[in-house]
């Protein structure tokens, strides 16, 4: 089931999103896991409309696929001249296309970033011959894919010691390959604990409403041949005070400097059983996920989202004086976190009231974000 | 959207099923709240099948559908002489009876209960004439359902005063009229609350994998005018964090002889959360419901359903080496339980080790019966 798109011989990890020699590849992830469907996106007008249908999703992923839709922006312009430097027709179109693709999901804070990341790039190279000058944006737009994979890469590193040996571990919503553009925050955790140790096994909260849990972690681990059971939301407490739950590793989304953690909705809820029975709760995202000019949680917004997401599962006729809700994410307290587990190493909210002090001079590092799906 | 079918006028209250002058009239749950369709069942074997088929569900509901099948079973007889006792023709025909609903749902306990109640009525009664004997069967069955409402009315007047002012009161599930042939236990206590504050409103989970509280509880609310907003079970624990729920009740479809409750799946989610923000958490059951013959809930078997109701809602194709799991039922320990709401009063497992003790001798009474859905 796992796709054969890998990241590079080098690094042979499966990715959702792949620049190819004249496009860009993506795995069309509203239909898992339904169907594995991989579409190629030509130019920026497609590149666009795959974000914004939410073919790729994922904070992480949407910045490389906008990084990759700068590179189709660069390869599908006709220059005047190959051996002169990019001319202002190019460059009225380049920026025509940030301001296209800045748009198509105005809240993934990683597509911005990605975005400036490409514009800083082309200025940067706007001196060079035309070939020169897309060989250089698609070098660049390559080892920002590359650096969120080493981001992964390292989480997993560090994560994996905080797996104890045949581990049934829980993990909610998505924060895997198809969230990070390959390995994963919690999801690569998992992945490099069951490389030490094939006896782990994850159970897979299904994430209501939008199912990640069950449609796309599912999917993911059992590609890649790891273990995974299934289970809704509401039978994690009852599977925790059956013993059947080692340790939690989740996402993350944004993170207050005191270590309080906002992640898809259901954490919370999955963090306080964790806590009634001394399972060990982890959250793995990179640094780019903490937000250190908020103190603590509650200066976290919480998404509404459309209640459709909620109702659509129950049947044609609804009566109409019922009301929905449909908060997006929740906050898990600092107190409830064994670990913030990132690149750099583990952070210790649970102890430390300040637990990114460590690192938060030298490793805010633009190169390695990713939040959670 | 409420239906007209009532209990007498002397109840004016809302039933799923009703004993009409030549059958028995309800209401198909497997459709609610898409449609709302009441079915006619005229003999023994209809009866059989809308309880195997679950068109009627909910403990005290199938009792008394069992009751009245039994009704039934005696006016669809043509005796030899109307003017005689039951002779031994009839007495074949009504074992055969009594044999057939007993096998069409194994596990609803008020179902053996009530035809055995059924039984000795018939047998009590079986020196009459016949036109006597069917008005002794149909007055008996009659009570039986009356008796259930009787159960649930005193539940909800104790229970009333459980609720503080303007308060919204988080359910799970669906412990409602549906579920206890009329008002409901959980849903008695709102009922009983809204009428002498029509300023509470009630939060509805939706009770995965079932939907119970998204389908049925939403539309038993609305129907009763009571405003009721649904929520995915895992945003309880944000929304109490968010101060959004004041107190919560629920059914019980088990209770140990120390107030340990197993109910629906998610419950003991609930209660972790409320006792994590000091929300109280209330059971709403007859004193039927408690088995004084388990001293805690590690006693009580969790029944492990087809996990086709889980996968159900994904999609066509899943994953073939993905596991699921579907535990119906959780136990919530009587530590997290501020009260049960009983139609004797409020036992206190919080705070007593017996909490049944003053009642246990005279008050299992056989004929108040009725867990939650």
């Amino acid at each position: 089931m796992e796709s054969p798109i890998l990241f590079s011989e080098e690094y042979p990890i499966f990715t959702p999103i792949s620049l190819t020699a004249d496009g860009v590849l993506v795995l069309d992830q509203r239909l898992l896991p339904d169907e594995e469907l991989w579409l190629g996106i030509p130019d920026v007008d497609a590149m666009t409309d795959a974000i914004t249908t939410m073919i790729v999703r994922g904070a992480p992923t949407i910045g490389v696929a906008a990084a990759f839709g700068m590179v189709q922006c660069v390869r599908t312009f006709v220059p005047a001249q190959l051996t002169a430097p990019p001319d202002e027709p190019f460059w009225t179109v380049w920026q025509s296309a940030l301001d296209q693709l800045n748009a198509s999901r105005p809240t993934a804070v990683n597509l911005a970033w990605a975005l400036a990341e490409m514009d800083t790039c082309a200025k940067t190279n706007a001196h060079r011959a035309w070939s020169e000058f897309v060989l250089a944006i698609e070098t660049f737009a390559q080892n920002l894919h590359k650096n969120e994979l080493l981001a992964c890469l390292a989480i997993g590193k560090h994560g994996a010691h905080c797996i104890p040996e045949g581990a049934t571990i829980l993990t909610h919503c998505n924060a895997g390959a198809l969230a990070t553009a390959g390995y994963g925050t919690a999801l690569g955790v998992i992945r490099a604990a069951y490389a030490n140790d094939p006896s782990i096994t994850v159970i897979a909260s299904e994430t209501r409403p939008r199912l990640q849990g069950a449609k796309l972690t599912a999917w993911e681990l059992a590609g890649a041949g790891i273990p995974v059971t299934v289970a809704s939301d509401n039978m994690i407490a009852h599977l925790m005070q059956q013993g059947q739950i080692d340790v939690v590793v989740t996402g993350a989304d944004r993170i207050a400097a005191n270590g309080d953690s906002a992640n898809k909705i259901g954490t919370y809820s999955h963090a306080l059983a964790a806590a009634a029975h001394n399972v060990p709760f982890y959250i793995a995202a990179p640094m780019s996920t903490v937000d250190l000019t908020l103190n603590t949680g509650a200066e976290i917004p919480i998404e509404e989202r459309d209640n459709e997401e909620v109702w659509n599962i129950y049947g044609g006729k609804l009566p109409g004086n019922v009301n929905y809700v449909n908060p997006a994410f929740d906050v898990t307290p600092a107190r409830l976190i064994e670990g913030i587990i990132t690149q750099h190493g583990i952070a210790r909210p649970k102890t430390e009231a300040h637990p990114f002090a460590q690192w938060s001079q030298t490793s805010i590092d633009a190169n390695l974000t990713g939040a959670s799906a």
